[in-house]
């Protein structure tokens, strides 16, 4: 491999395969369609060569499409060693993207991938995690000058670049793609909430009617997995720390309770709290025979499956699931306490995937647009949430209403209190 | 009457009656309860006078016992001319409370009411939609001095109060109550949610299931409101002008569409918007025989009623609905259009208001705490939204977990991006 | 009064009102109304004298116009002491039904009124628990040859006629109309389900956010109940003796506890078993201070009010709720333990009544026209409850599918087994 | 192979996570396991034969240890040619069964391995479709004598002996196990409900929120999958050609309208109407782009795949979907349209089976208990749903209540109209 190598996958026979993925996952991405469209006239990455670090599925892929139909040249690296789709890194690498990704890559090798991506010299960068940005920062400053910006899909990436720019040192302006309401506020709540119940069911095909469904976390991920596995027919139970999130799953008709209790009653227990610990071994060994444990927040952190695997006998049941025996009882972990969704079932829908990468595009062409004029960490707009918003209804065929005169201008009067 | 007169109610031998419901009130209200108690012991209002302008109501009556409990002398009146329960002012006034408001005064006595609290010269101002601090910014500014400050229960004082400050003429601080989220999130998407849809029930006793309900506006009172119809059994329908709350309710598996075709196949029709005009005329000439309309929203604007009423013949078919015959069929609307969660049915629960009436009690005694130096409109912590939370679980029996020193650590050092 | 008086109601002067409500009821019960116009063709009960012993609702009312567009001649009474429209009675009389009802009766009244209406020598009895085909068996068999048959609108009136039936004791042919499913599917799980719930907010005001609801017997009404209260916020609890529905609640998502445990934790208890001192004085010493009973079943028999009432001090704190003081804390009880939907709210919306009263018609209209060929007690046929269901998706404009020919051969072989 | 061959499955080296399996499926199946632990005891198969032909899966050997444990020798094989899981027969056989089944057998040996078991000659058949009755019936009459009766699982295999019997072509004695409750509305709506939705996100990885999934059939299946696909947060359509399943389906808040208009806004569609063709060419020609079809009813009829494939393109995209190019438009085809919940995920949930397989065991035990008393399709009892409902209860550790002797007494006087 050098600088100038065009690609490197794990099959590139696999091509066929990944371009009818990517054709599934454009019958659900018509808003990022509509942008495409509209790229392929306007050309505004004509020139410019785009840096892309994220998870290269087949939706990243008509992200990557997009860019490409705007004019750009894309390098595309793995933002994760384990969630390339092999076929897909194959389609995009037969039809000229500059792919270097494959499921299952150590350390080293996803390092060299990464930084193949960064001797493509790229003006925008692509970030799922700043990885991208750390290593140009690190190792590359020279490269900054040409740099017009970065975009960064998710909280933790924003959370150290915010870190970055408060010391000073992002030294090239980067759009908190997260923040966009059209992003996290639908991949949380309805991405999360399906696919994490999906991942459970993938993995162990239990019936959630009749079961004690303990949710740990009652953010917009945690209300998602609670209203979708009620809606499957569990009982649900919710722990937290937070009393006005605690309140909130109360009024809205759950029961609230310390873990310590919960652990008791459970029969299927899910973590989405961004936090580190939250079930204990203490809390395992107080549960009923067969429960089952599974994560869908931040980091497999969430269960503290080192303390479990030091206490009990490890037997794998189903492929993402495992049985520990503990004190003559019997806990299930799902997909090893990594998040569910992505491990034992497929992650966000194409759907969801859409509307994250109409902002990273929308986002990407704004960098452009404002080449110069930009620093920090930059906030996307209300009117580009509305914008990928009304995008997304249009490819739903969903009409919406507009305010009358009369109405913008009451409207204007009373919120401005005259 | 004059300065010295100690209450004026519609008729004082309704007091008993008026114990019996602000004892039901206080069965649905220990959250403020648990406040009460601490102020009996602590007495942060001892020697202030504290002079409000709320509907007096039952809920009220526990919030004026409470700042009573803490020390304070109370004055009272109404902040509508048809929200007095005059029960609930005759007990008041018999425990010795000066209250000045019965149901349906007229404008002049709406003022001269107001006038009396104001001659209270309240050392605190409590009010809902900011007629108190109006009155005296306006009339009585030799009273400033003496004021410590104020609390705002609506959005829409919030609004007037600053637009004040912008203009520099807001002459003691204010606390924006409303902005607490145990305030607006609770008496939004909980409270007019069910009394909205329990004032349609009440004002036409029609069976919901099977009914095609559309709710005009997706904010917080919107999807409370869908969320208690279709948990009824009706079938949704979300007419919107923002993208974004529009791609909710689809997502929330609500249909969305313009309000001209919603018309046509609504059995019901509820505006919670917050703006004027939404249901038109030209809607109402488009809707099925029998369609019924209702409001929850701002004001009695959301339906054109004024145009409706020129075009058609009106006949008054119950207490709180008027059939109109319009083009040869017929509509029916409810409570003229006003809020029909107040006009056919009682306002928020009681259960609803101790949240709201915790902050206006802690808003209240912060105030106190910090006379001198504050100013401005001011925003309640969110330390104080998670105590009146902690305090509406304690009064609803929920317990909850805390974080461990170690989850608190890492937590802040995720967080922090270190 | 004697036999040929025409009319006996409260108020003559409530016509108008009446009149009103009756327009109002009309709306909601086009189903019966499409009957209402064949019947005005077809002239089934040309010479024919109806009798009928109904609640004298709005509803009914359109009933009565019913029988009289199809020729009739009626004279109503009412079922139930207490359940007349003063204002739809007079409204009746004043188009010249002989009405025989109002509100209040006593004892006495009751039966005079029974009495006027069996003189009114009937060829039809409708019945809503069997009074008028018990009085005529006992005390006027002279009439029966001239009877063609009746109709029984409830369980418990079957439960009599079969019990009559099996003696060899019922001399003229009753249809049981209660045993349609468009009737009892439909009044028990959405009417009762709506309405009773519905009385427990008009009597109390209570949130049903966030509140524990038991609902004590998940038979349809329970299962109705369960699902509105749900629907509402509420978390919902369900006792029961039967093994079979305590599976079916649990796996639809509610937890199942023995009434003893539920007693503890419960906000608003909901009895609907058909069964007697459901909840015990025992329960009510377990319960939580401020929780709320009611019973949406079949007679005040269910809450033991009676044990409650000898050991409590018992105050009347809103129109149809009752504080009763027992060791230290406080229950409420509803509408005196009565029916909640009857004695809090105002029973059956028109919707579920129209779908009764179609079977009504058409089990009147079926007597008839097999005048002499019929006897016992009938049920109903599987035709006539798709003929009311059709009429019923006719009224609310809903079109569907029929079979293909090669669809109905094939079911048909494919039932048969060849 | 000839009569004494012990076994015949797929790789008897499977055995090892066949057993892994069985434990997992155990751990769900409490209520038969309670079973097993009375057969232990009491021995009801001791000597017996049971020749079963059911879907060789994890939750049947958990049966077949069941029988076995009750004294029983088992032979079992397939009743489905592809439903075998084979590491589970592998770890049958390697317990000693005698196990004649694989997945993937073709006509000859699928009836091969059905003679192994009628060669068993066993006293007591289990079945799933009547296809062990149907052969013992036509071509070995001779072993009639000794068999004490069968067990049959399905709608269908009850309507093929209802034949026979009504034939008087039916010799023995055989219990029609799906008519308990426990067992069909059990497996319809929770089980069916659940895992057809399961297999559509399996197939499709496709978002549920804001998508119009039209349900055709609105029986228990029907309403099941209406339920979980509400649940899981899109908008339902239902199709019906019976008006009263179309106006429960109204009352349920679903909209309702023939296919023809439904085609034209579905994004999804599933059939569960037990017919043929419900979904036809014409209407695949009105529907959206990316619109995606399976089937969760009776046989893979329903949908009319042969033409779909006469008149288009077809290419496989995932593994259990197929898409069809027609008219410039693509639709994608689930499973073949064969039932999408075994197709695209693992059929029923384990906790279904266990109460379908106690209905087996205590139908097996009820045959031998009156050997000799029986004939013709026997209808189990009330009393054995009861007591399954109970076992399942227990397993799911939830306690009810029951009747007080004055409550019995209540109850027998009432519904004997005394």
């Amino acid at each position: 491999m050098n600088q100038t190598q065009t690609y490197h996958v794990k099959d590139i026979t696999l091509a066929d395969q990944g371009h009818k993925n990517i054709i599934w996952a454009e019958q659900q991405m018509g808003a990022l369609l509509k942008i495409k469209d509209r790229f392929t006239k306007e050309q505004p990455f004509k020139g410019l060569r785009v840096g892309i670090a994220l998870h290269p599925t087949k939706e990243t892929a008509v992200l990557v499409k997009t860019f490409i139909a705007g004019g750009a040249e894309v390098a595309l690296c793995a933002c994760n060693p384990l969630s390339t789709q092999d076929d897909v890194a194959a389609a995009l690498a037969k039809d000229g993207v500059k792919v270097f990704a494959w499921k299952g890559q150590n350390n080293e090798e996803y390092y060299a991938n990464l930084q193949h991506v960064v001797n493509f010299k790229p003006h925008i960068t692509i970030d799922d995690g700043c990885d991208l940005v750390t290593l140009i920062h690190q190792k590359h400053s020279e490269l900054i000058p040409s740099i017009i910006g970065g975009c960064e899909e998710t909280t933790t990436g924003i959370i150290r670049l915010k870190a970055m720019e408060k010391d000073g040192a992002l030294k090239y302006p980067v759009m908190a793609v997260n923040n966009l309401d059209t992003k996290h506020l639908m991949d949380n709540f309805y991405g999360t909430g399906q696919s994490a119940v999906d991942g459970v069911i993938r993995a162990t095909n239990i019936l959630l009617s009749g079961t004690t469904f303990v949710v740990c976390g009652y953010g917009p991920c945690g209300k998602g997995v609670a209203s979708r596995a009620h809606g499957l027919g569990a009982n649900i139970v919710v722990t937290e720390v937070d009393p006005f999130k605690a309140l909130q799953a109360t009024m809205d008709g759950y029961r609230v309770m310390p873990l310590a209790d919960a652990a008791k009653i459970g029969d299927i227990f899910m973590t989405v709290t961004g936090n580190k610990h939250v079930i204990r071994l203490e809390h395992m060994k107080q549960m009923k025979d067969g429960a089952i444990l599974a994560n869908a927040g931040h980091f497999d952190a969430e269960i503290d499956i080192a303390s479990l695997k030091k206490d009990s006998k490890e037997t794998q049941i189903r492929p993402s699931m495992k049985q520990y025996e503990l004190n003559g009882k019997k806990v299930y972990v799902l997909a090893d306490g990594r998040l569910v969704n992505l491990g034992a079932a497929e992650g966000h829908p194409s759907t969801v995937m859409a509307m994250s990468f109409c902002g990273q595009a929308l986002c990407a062409e704004h960098i452009v647009k404002h080449k110069g004029n930009l620093k920090g960490v930059i906030e996307p707009s209300k009117e580009m949430d509305r914008h990928i918003a009304q995008l997304q209804l249009d490819a739903m065929n969903v009409k919406i209403d507009s305010m009358t005169e009369e109405q913008k201008k009451y409207m204007q009067s009373w919120q401005e209190g005259t």
